[in-house]
């Protein structure tokens, strides 16, 4: 089998549904820790569109974007699917996946917005994605896709975890259980897989990660 | 086989990505026109969380998000395939279809943008996102994913026509052959494709509809 690759960054949660995938699916592979401020010929060469981690490498072949890479992996790796087998629920996955991946600005919005109208509307627009995700997209169900983690709970993944960073940096909670009591059900239920829990950034440094970050894009 | 239905609206380029796509698969289906304005209880009751077209009608499934659905179509139909077998090949057609998606609010900022910096602003990332996709995507094959038509060509047939009356309707011209021969000699190709030339929404008609949106949204 052709040697597996994958240049991340410890702080990105894209980089992590990789690595949650990978490991899931019981492939070894290299990691190789990306200096943003300073990036790889490596990754520039095999991303010159978006010069962005994660990138995977397998042999000679590289795949960009986190959500590409992890359909890349679900087919070259079957085992242990991560997709439904029905082509009806793996159209509604991929449903979530993109409408997720949609909102990623409005997301950003809240992170970033500093105060006053900006922020209200950065906030009522983060809570209604929110709500949809709660209610038309997990509702009781364990994992997003019923009983076992897939890659809809891979994608959302950084909802369980980064968020509290972000949320710590804003200095707003929004995530709170009496509000969203199916979605903070579901951030137990996906912690508590032994490789998503086993693989993830350290929280003390990451907390200050998305303050500095924050700050930053603030001044 | 159960029944295909589709909601579309006359003028939109994401409810053609799913009618070439079935008509190139040679699945029959009723078309349902959507009226925008005062929009069906089918479509709303279908898809909840956008509520647009197009949304495609399978027995008792409904699929939405065009891309969601090409796949789908792909996967249930898979005769006269539109993605390569190769899982490689097919991660870098997801890559682009990707990439063009992330790029739908700078084509919108180009045909809202009225003048000035921000219309300047406009103008230069949308050539930048057309250089890339000329140079990185396409080159010289006849069509992206080479000498057939397949997804990528869908996802972006949209620049092979309904542009060209955004451009018009701006009053700037950036997609000419001098700057993109490459993107040119594509549009020629894709047009001449039978299932392509024999749908397309009326040209006039088009153009004055963009016409209408644009001042719609300026003013």
């Amino acid at each position: 089998m052709a040697g597996v690759k994958l240049l991340g960054f410890w702080a990105s949660s894209f980089a992590y549904r990789v690595i949650w995938t990978l490991k899931l699916k019981g492939i070894n592979y290299e990691y190789i820790e990306e200096d943003l401020r300073s990036k790889s010929q490596l990754l520039l060469h095999h991303n010159p569109v978006h010069k962005k981690v994660p990138v995977l490498l397998h042999g000679d072949r590289a795949v960009a974007e986190s959500l590409v890479i992890l359909e890349y992996i679900e087919e070259t790796w079957p085992e242990n699917p991560l997709l439904p087998t029905d082509a009806y629920e793996r159209a509604m996955a991929r449903f979530w996946i993109n409408f997720g991946e949609s909102k990623n600005a409005t997301f950003f919005q809240f992170f970033k917005s500093a105060a006053g109208e900006e922020q209200e509307k950065a906030i009522k627009e983060t809570v209604e994605i929110l709500k949809i995700i709660e209610e038309q997209s997990l509702g009781d169900k364990k994992f997003f896709g019923g009983e076992a983690i897939g890659l809809v709970d891979i994608a959302f993944g950084w909802l369980a975890y980064w968020f509290e960073g972000i949320e710590e940096a804003v200095g707003t909670k929004l995530l709170n259980s009496t509000t969203f009591p199916r979605l903070q059900a579901w951030i137990q239920n996906f912690k508590q897989v032994p490789v998503i829990k086993e693989n993830l950034p350290d929280r003390q440094k990451l907390w200050a990660h998305s303050k500095r970050f924050r700050e930053s894009l603030i001044q």
